[in-house]
């Protein structure tokens, strides 16, 4: 069996870590890696500001600017090293990550792999929708947005035009929310002057979500706050809606609806990106089943961190939820309590500290609620979520960058990232090229 | 047959202009549109700052930065028409535009496609090798370089590692050289630092030059002096090399000489973007003839402009060069002409004024050659090429954030546009997975 190369760890034990999320990416940080080796693991080679992702889907922002390259970020950590790969599977009896480079013997090992998009088994729905969970969904769905307007302008069939200028999204969670903001903010200060031969009043975005409210986890303040926004920013919202099927032209919801829509951007759930390796006891609801000390029960040298964690306790009868926070939170915890065990120390059990909900809704237009009992709205609002959104980008290039960018679509509503860099159109219309009586090429 | 849908011009003449490079913008920026309606088609739904793409594929710049989407950039113009479409025919005789969504008719027609790169019908070297001719091309390269070093980081066979390691230049021209000098900075200040396991001293950047001499176009003080930057920065010269076969691990030569390689980055010379319909005389070594008023040979109403365009007088017997200065002037000579005559003034030849040529090589290290006899290198050319190149950026957010990028990169070394977006690495290792003994997935 070949074996990843790799400096020999010497005395220290090694963690191996999967996942440079927020989870792994705090862990990290926190660990003195002078009493331990670190090997991190993740498919891509840069971490991910996931809350903007929204962002870079409706060309705020470009991937580089939500974006931190993991390398960099740990150049002068002492003994780390990273390792660009996919892990096929774990061994716990022999303390083995197996990827298609060699296998990786760990001495404690840290599952940090967080979410993935959940399509329910439905895969029409699957195979048609743009979800919005990495960076390469993101450019794919500004393409695909951009591309569809493209099209839009290029034909006179007013059913086809229809279809085109229809975008659906489904989910009314924050980043549903954020979305649907941002649309309609793109809507009204790019593509309404963009597109004189195309009718953009005739652009519809409609957010659907299944169950009665938006921002089911915010206060009941926020999500009334957030659907009169939306509401005044001209975005349709319907409730109680599920979709059953898409094949990339029409919706169809259980009560028998139908939509006529190109675009279906998939934000209804998420399920754990689960390693296949441990006991099946161990995991419940695709999340890993973990104590207070972030052990994944039945091992003594297995951990899982942030949204692919499940931690229940009195406070958190169903397990915490599946932001950023928490995921910090708990990285920063277990490298602690690594630590403590070095100097022999006692460890600390994990709890929670809840520092609130914020979600920006579009210029001037943000809720917040914070703990224990504020909720505000409007311009103080999104002053806190830029503050916080900023402060927590890695590196300075990515902060300055991040602000200079949103100071300038503020003050200009210059989207210049609007770019197409992936195009597709010449395929779809040659594929409806028989629609067409083009000439013959001589 | 179905004509695309595009408003009428009313008494107008309807000028089409293919193409949205330095000639078609500025043919179209220059065009008075209260006397003709202009129709711009692209395949891209941007411009590409051609000069600086080697800065994308080398991770200082994003795309963005050297791109100006078409449709803002002529949002206040009167009467002006993008269509994202790649052209597929033209009919001179019944003056029609053939494309996949329809047929479009002109009175006028302008074609400025440009060129793209010449593989002198070499299908291996077609396949294998990475050109640098489109921001899609700049960033496949990026992806590729920072996905090889990572590859290179997972294996420890000697030979392979090797092969990984050494990057292959084509062709000596200003593109060549400048992102060559970029690669040895890159190399420098970051891949020394990121790659901490991978013995980055092994690095090696081969430049190969079909002639025998670098930078050709330019003053042979500025030939030496690119010659002598690079050599002191660490890039392997070689000259007289012709490659004749890659086929993505070996690249072979005229000479017999063989490379072990897996990059070979393809600069060697470009073709003419030429559309069929026109009549075959019209054409010469893939471009079109046209006369001193920029009008193709056998035609009244269909123009060429820039690259694609041959134009040959007593000061340049084989032709302009392709140079962005030559796009310009053409497309605002044409634009000036055809205003002239909507006012019955008379038109004027085209005579191009050389402003001279300008490469960077890297931190401090350029070369300028200034007419009618001026040449110098080091800082001042750098202010001067820095200067050049931002003063035509389109936009001010390309400008400000294309210097605040420089700056930072100065500052700081800090490429933190180093992020692998599209990764192929894991299809790369499954295809290669026999090599290794993973054990089976249970």
């Amino acid at each position: 069996m070949l074996t990843l190369n790799l400096p020999d760890p010497q005395s220290k034990p090694r963690i191996v870590v999967i996942g440079g999320g927020f989870a792994g990416l705090n862990f990290v940080h926190q660990l003195d890696t002078t009493r331990y080796q670190v090997v991190l693991l993740d498919r891509h080679n840069y971490h991910t500001f996931a809350p903007l992702l929204y962002q870079v889907a409706t060309a705020g922002l470009e991937a580089p600017d939500i974006c931190g390259p993991l390398r960099k970020s740990f150049r002068r950590k002492h003994d780390f090293h990273f390792r660009m790969l996919q892990v096929h599977g774990i061994d716990p009896a022999t303390r083995l990550v197996h990827t298609a480079a060699g296998a990786i013997p760990y001495d404690h090992l840290v599952l940090a792999t967080g979410t993935r998009a959940n399509f329910f088994g439905n895969q029409n729905i699957q195979a048609h929708t743009l979800p919005l969970k990495t960076v390469p969904d993101a450019r794919r769905l500004r393409n695909h947005i951009f591309q569809t307007l493209e099209r839009a302008d290029l034909t006179d069939d007013p059913e086809e035009r229809k279809r085109l200028m229809t975008f659906i999204i489904v989910g009314g969670g924050p980043s549903g929310v954020e979305l649907a903001g941002a649309l309609s903010e793109l809507r009204k200060h790019v593509l309404a002057h963009d597109y004189p031969d195309t009718p953009m009043d005739q652009l519809r975005f409609i957010l659907v979500e299944g169950e009665g409210e938006l921002l089911s986890s915010f206060s009941d303040k926020s999500s009334r706050e957030a659907y009169r926004n939306l509401e005044e920013m001209g975005i349709e919202l319907k409730f109680g809606m599920l979709m059953t099927d898409y094949d990339g032209r029409v919706a169809t919801f259980k009560d028998g609806t139908t939509l006529s829509s190109s675009t279906v951007i998939w934000g209804a759930g998420v399920t754990g990106e689960i390693i296949e390796g441990l006991k099946s006891d161990s995991v419940l609801k695709a999340r890993y089943v973990i104590d207070d000390h972030l052990r994944v029960a039945g091992y003594e040298n297995v951990y899982a961190l942030g949204d692919v964690a499940l931690l229940t306790n009195d406070e958190w009868p169903r397990g915490h939820p599946g932001v950023a926070q928490v995921a910090i939170q708990m990285g920063k915890r277990l490298a602690k309590n690594f630590n403590a065990i070095a100097r022999d120390r006692p460890t600390t059990a994990f709890r929670y500290r809840d520092k609130g909900n914020l979600a920006i809704i579009g210029r001037n237009r943000a809720v917040a609620d914070l703990p224990p009992n504020l909720h505000f709205s409007g311009v103080p609002a999104w002053f806190v979520w830029a503050f916080v959104h900023i402060f927590y980008l890695i590196g300075f290039r990515n902060r300055l960058f991040t602000f200079l960018s949103w100071v300038g679509n503020y003050v200009t509503y210059n989207r210049a990232v609007r770019l197409v860099l992936e195009p597709t159109l010449e395929e779809e219309l040659r594929e409806g090229e028989e629609r067409f009586s083009v000439i013959d090429r001589r």
